[in-house]
């Protein structure tokens, strides 16, 4: 039996997407849902009527993780679909909140029109995706990672806890060590999200399959020489940090071209010289290395050759190398039956696609622990992310939402 | 007739030295005698002191330039020998004070051993050689570089205008304007200095006859691409900025090289990352660049290399490239009388001396705009400066003394 690809309702999407764009936004300044915050708060209540308007069973976990259920019965694996609702400052509508938005808006169609499924389905807005508080606080929760440990060191760059601001909202934090979800208890996560890159909207796609989600690690290099005065010290009597930071930045496409994939990145974002004035030579430099790729032994070897380039500088700069490991992430490969659901959900509706990784972290990568996850990505306008002018076509939109339901349909269909 | 060399007496130099150093010092946090602070108004205290004490006559000029004078007539033009007592926040105890210490003592012996001159002689500390309010403002009105819109524009950082930090200490800043010294007016002027980096103490050396003072340009350079996420954006679609200064740097050596003499200097001191965020591109750099040359037509051509090495790297890599010049100082050769006064001195005395320029700015740099000028170094440890570490041996600081008081004499001596 061949059952015809389902549609969304446009309007009603776009109605939501509009409708939750709203909900904390500055005028000029983009939205302002940081993790129990104001906005999102009220985001959160938006959330849960438009849920209860449409019938679907809400609920909310103890990691604050809200869902809306369908055919819930407490035993069969469910298929989730999910993403966000809280924002980076001074954000854009589409980030996080058009997964959910996507999610809800297709249980609501399944539901309408009875389509026959074997399995339950819940769509889910995370707790902290963005990282007031870290990062992933729901899914973490829901993975069973979150600890006591966790919940005392969480805290925001104003040294407000998680725990008070959890109280403050009548929420007990402690209760996410309860929200760890059951061995099996998930048959398959899928997230759609904007892509956050420009790959898309370069190749004029509208779906990305996505088959890995990239790992990374992140370190604080410290190179340290001798701070001197600039006009006084000849340029061969120098210990220049900033000189041996420039050398290797300049070593990072050949490492990358070396012991990389055509998919590797490497970033210096963030610099700081000290004493960093005009006129010393910059006796140190901090700066930040992050390094992503989808395969684990790829990143292992990029380990490896940036460390070697960075001894290897400092030893002939006469500089002392120091660095700390801020974060790694496991690459993450999406589980072939998602991806397989996906593909066939784009070919059945003809619409354009390419397969690529997602080089930013996202609850999936949480999720892909405990469940066959995959995602599937829309076009961001010029790869534009955490920006209030972040954009994506209405086409594209729709594309994708189309996607997520039948791709939902199918995972909730087959044994 | 041959006039036996003269000799400081060192007991008096050393406890002068000790007695300035121990004003304005925060215990293990160096000397703060910014202009006008208490600090320096306890120095100028000090050193007015010294002054009547020696039977040296005491002047004070519009610019609260404060000069002790010997056989002073009025009209034959004098020799002068200065520097500042005024220091930056935390600073060494040579920096300057050494300068005007030597100066008094070489007054104070010429009068002493009433050595028959043909020229009146000065000791002369200048005010705000460190720049609280922008730097060598008394050396600039000796030369008749202070306007009335000088004077309105000079604030310290915490916004306190020249104007407001002299009247309180009873000064009347207006009167800087009539502190120009008359053309010809002053025969011939020496600075005593420690060398501020680290090229006589490698050398081993007590004298350094400095022959010419570095010009400098100082930019301020933005090269602007586009800010992303590090994760999503294929390192063939980004235009990183950061990675156009990186590409800078690796060229300054080729720079100086290709165009630059073995003095020339080049320095990145300052460099701020926009957004500057570890998972971020950085979409925006902002950086000093810092020149420095002893020859006007060398530091013309490195500005040219300079700027087209920016306009080519900018240009391939799609960045947006703007410059500002923070600041530019005309490189200053020394007269050839006071370096053969130098000379003469140190080959009779026996020291041993190199010739080198200065790479930093001194009061001398903007008297030689209405007066014959030249400097005499003295070694610094390592090539300390600005920083409570300064030392300097106690051999070198009287080879130093006795070198400027034998210039001086030579100096004044001559027709």
């Amino acid at each position: 039996m061949t059952i015809p690809e389902l549609q969304v309702n446009t309007r009603r999407l776009r109605d939501d997407v509009d409708a939750l764009a709203r909900i904390g936004r500055r005028e000029d300044h983009g939205i302002y849902r940081m993790s129990f915050s104001p906005g999102d708060m009220a985001g959160r209540a938006w959330l849960c009527q438009r849920i209860a308007d449409s019938g679907l069973e809400l609920h909310q976990d103890g990691a604050a993780n809200i869902g809306a259920r369908l055919n819930w019965d407490g035993k069969t694996p469910s298929v989730m679909a999910g993403s966000h609702i809280d924002t980076v400052p001074g954000a854009g509508h589409l980030d996080g909140a058009l997964g959910v938005v996507c999610a809800l808006e297709a249980l609501r169609v399944l539901q309408e029109q009875q389509i026959a499924l074997r399995r339950p389905l819940e769509a889910v807005a995370f707790t902290d995706e963005e990282g007031r508080f870290g990062g992933m606080f729901g899914s973490q929760a829901m993975a069973g990672l979150v600890t006591p440990d966790y919940l005392r060191h969480a805290v925001d760059l104003n040294g407000i806890s998680l725990i008070d601001a959890m109280a403050q909202q009548g929420l007990d934090a402690e209760e996410a060590l309860h929200a760890q979800r059951a061995p099996g208890s998930i048959h398959a996560y899928v997230e759609l999200h904007i892509e956050q890159g420009p790959v898309l909207d370069r190749k004029g796609v509208s779906i990305g399959v996505v088959d890995a989600i990239t790992g990374l690690f992140k370190w604080e290099i410290t190179l340290t020489g001798t701070a001197n005065h600039a006009g006084t010290t000849p340029m061969d009597m120098r210990n220049d940090a900033f000189q041996g930071l420039a050398e290797f930045s300049g070593q990072i496409d050949r490492i990358l071209e070396e012991y990389g994939s055509p998919r590797s990145t490497a970033t210096v974002g963030r610099v700081e010289l000290i004493p960093g004035a005009a006129n010393v030579i910059p006796g140190q430099v901090i700066f930040s290395l992050d390094v992503r790729d989808a395969d684990e032994a790829t990143l292992k070897l990029l380990a490896e050759a940036f460390s070697r380039a960075l001894s290897a500088i400092a030893r002939r700069r006469g500089l002392k190398f120091e660095f700390a490991v801020l974060s790694e992430l496991a690459a993450v490969r999406c589980a072939p039956q998602v991806v397989q659901a996906i593909e066939t959900s784009v070919e059945k509706a003809g619409l354009s696609s390419t397969h690529l990784p997602s080089g930013a972290a996202h609850d999936a990568q949480i999720i892909a622990g405990i469940a066959p996850a995959g995602m599937i990505f829309v076009p961001s306008k010029e790869g534009r992310s955490h920006s209030a002018a972040e954009w994506t076509a209405w086409a594209d939109i729709e594309a994708g939402a189309n996607t997520l339901l039948n791709t939902l349909r199918r995972l909730a269909s087959t044994s």
